[in-house]
């Protein structure tokens, strides 16, 4: 007997892994659909107070979408070239994460810190970007962001210095006030990162004048060093459009060469 | 009987489409100070605790703007070149929603979602762009957007996809607490977005130390982000401006050679 | 009999106007620290439970200050070469405004509008300026805006325009609410200018979910706008330090000429 | 009888100063986690309500690092070239406070203000920089910062006296209202930093429909001004890693020419 030609290997890998053809591009609309409703049934259930019997369809569907999840898994390891590279790989690992939780549930009921995995899900609507021109932009941006990394580690490390220093500070400004909410220095820090940030929620704030005095410090810094980041991004940005030979040098003198260089402009060598 | 001066068609268009004559500035001022006008009075209006003898003047008021409205309307439409493409145009049907609210109001009393409908009125403020020479700049601003739409689709999703898994994990931290702000994932993601963007209302704020340890990291992480699109509209900004050949460059002199430059600038060869 | 030195009008107008010689210093020194001393002055009487003490040391200080200002006005205007010509002038409108107001409260006892007055004796300040190398940058810095002024004024609109819409739009979702902050639609679009320049108060929030919702795409844009200035700004430092000839234009073609083309890139021309 | 290997004041001196060797980065690795374990400790002991027995344990832990960090600061201050340069230099006065609060405290116990002066141990983290290659870095944001503080100073008064004029302005609106959190001038200067700077806690919030209108111009005027130290340092940033000379040109091809070159780069001519 012949099998049906949905199950003939090559034809279900060009399915699920391609996306120039039209059953491959259904194929990952559906997926897209699917994920995107199990993730509203996720955050849905997260609601304490829902009706029993809107808890017993959202179960019942998440049932369906799980048993979805685990034949496209299964699909997906069966008709790889490589089984083991795709198990091991990022997406690989992902796929199963997105299938174990509920299975899972069946042995630790009631595990709350399941919620975690089951978002994992979502990471997977990042396959959608394959069917973009979006993958080129995304690249430049990761290249630009990494070209800066070093510059923004040193910023990092700046501003956390900074915020313990200033948290210090204020716990030492402002602890001594009755039922202040600057109870202990991680608090202050805490509060000293919300004020820097300029996110500035209001559940801690200072009540004394040295104490406003040194946050209205805080704040125009934090202001302006909103800048630096936004400098080195931009710069990052604009140096990956007209960018110099990297690690280029003269052969005889060693001196540093830019691109469209035709002699050193350290010793005229001929390059 | 000859009809009056200001009723033949072509005058009126000229009075009504035109930006350069002087009776179409007036024309134009006084179209603007009608719709401030009735947005002043819709904003007013919406306060509940009105005096009723400020309520019957508004109220006429406002009859006698839409009667004017109305007038304007028909009048575009009489002495428009084409008039099936004004009136389906996206300008004529702004014209027309801001005149239909009002009658729509005798049909249905009370209804509240009709304040929308008024708002857009305020949309033809637009039309004052006209006046300016802003045009071109407005020109420029939107094309700096658009070319790096693709860049910020990508940088959204990123944010959005955080977003989702922040505010998930926030909610297994922070949910167990009595009297939690956290109730649900939604309100969870509600609370990442406002602390990504640097918001910060405060009406839902971490209590626990885990809590605010990765509040201070998403604050930071916000802080740091929100240089990519500064970086990204920035750097198009100045590309914009200046936009040189990648590699372009002369075949005898080996300068620099511009998109669009027909002679090299520094020798004179002809490309 | 011989008038003091001092009373000499040239060397009077050199000690106040001047700020080269080391007596025209001093002079401005002095000054500074009278308007310092005077707005501490200021910013401590407006507290309403100060000792009654305290109140008679302030008022005697401020009379003894508002002598001196009076003394320098006086000078000023005396010493002016053209006199008429400094009295109208912006500093010597200013310089008028400062001293003003203690006279004027002997007529308008109690008069708080009066505050203000005495604050404009701060803008005072701005002569310090004089004393550094700080000119040049803050011309730059004005130049830099100046030339973005049209694009600023267009970003400016749309953000008026969209806080109005949006404004609207909330007070139709959240004003249906028991005792929603979100009274009229004034207070709507008060919270709208909150959430999209990222201020976020948390004195009005949305309480419905989709008013969060809506809350959230506000939060992400105005996270998002906050970059068209930036990009506007930044190019126009950019462009400030790196300026291309302005209307420099080929005398035979009419088209675009760069600095330092030496042919030009359209026809071929030698400049 | 001979002195033990590790008491030789060479090998002691690269052990402690060098980062090259083995042992060297093995010495700042300990001396690193020391740090981070004396801050942990610091921030722990500042929570009022710890039970007897933790305090007591971190008592001991504080002294045991107390007796490390001393030794350590005698073992610099002994294997030091020039014992008085470093005692005398930045690092040098750093190293002996991070030592002397814990004794201080036998003579001033309870005295709440040596919570700063231990909090000057953290600063030494910042020899961590030696083993990455950050330095440059740091140098480049440094120069970068530097190059453009001119301008930040004059953007800094602009923002300070407008802070205080749109800070008296407020109260003289809000001060009238009953209840109004606006008290006096200080409180309002400090409302204006936190709106202006867009971190809006929400402790001091305008009521009257004036001060709310004030308010708004505040917030978007903070979320425009915010674009100017961006644009400076993004400028800088821009220019300090691609510094032409200005209008310096080959006098053989008349090619850009930059700063330090000694040779064209086009064609090899020697400058």
């Amino acid at each position: 007997m012949k099998r049906p030609d949905w199950l003939e290997k090559e034809q279900l890998r060009s399915v699920i892994f391609d996306v120039d053809t039209p059953a491959g591009r259904r194929f990952d609309v559906v997926l897209i659909i699917a994920i995107a409703v199990s993730l509203v049934i996720l955050f849905v259930e997260s609601n304490p107070s829902l009706p029993h019997w809107l808890k017993l369809t959202l179960g019942v569907l998440e049932g369906v979408l799980t048993v979805l999840f685990t034949v496209e898994y299964v699909a997906r390891l069966y008709c790889a070239e490589d089984r083991r590279g795709y198990a091991l790989s990022g997406w690989g690992i992902i796929d199963l994460l997105a299938v174990l939780p509920p299975y899972l549930t069946f042995f630790l009921p009631g595990a709350r810190y399941l919620l975690i995995l089951r978002s994992i899900r979502f990471i997977r609507i990042f396959r959608i970007f394959r069917l973009f021109s979006f993958l080129n932009e995304g690249e430049l941006l990761l290249k630009a962001i990494g070209r800066s990394i070093h510059k923004i580690a040193v910023y990092f490390l700046f501003v956390f210095v900074l915020v313990i220093c200033l948290g210090t500070l204020m716990f030492i400004i402002e602890s001594g006030q009755p039922d202040s909410a600057f109870r202990d220095i991680g608090a202050s820090i805490y509060w000293a990162i919300t004020t820097l940030s300029t996110v500035g929620y209001g559940d801690i704030t200072p009540s004394t004048p040295l104490g406003r005095l040194l946050s209205s410090f805080i704040m125009l810094l934090g202001y302006t060093l909103i800048a630096v980041p936004g400098g080195i991004v931009t710069a990052s940005f604009i140096n990956t459009t007209d960018e110099p030979v990297r690690n280029g040098r003269c052969p005889r003198c060693d001196a540093k060469v830019r691109k469209g260089d035709r002699y050193c402009s350290q010793c005229g060598e001929k390059l």
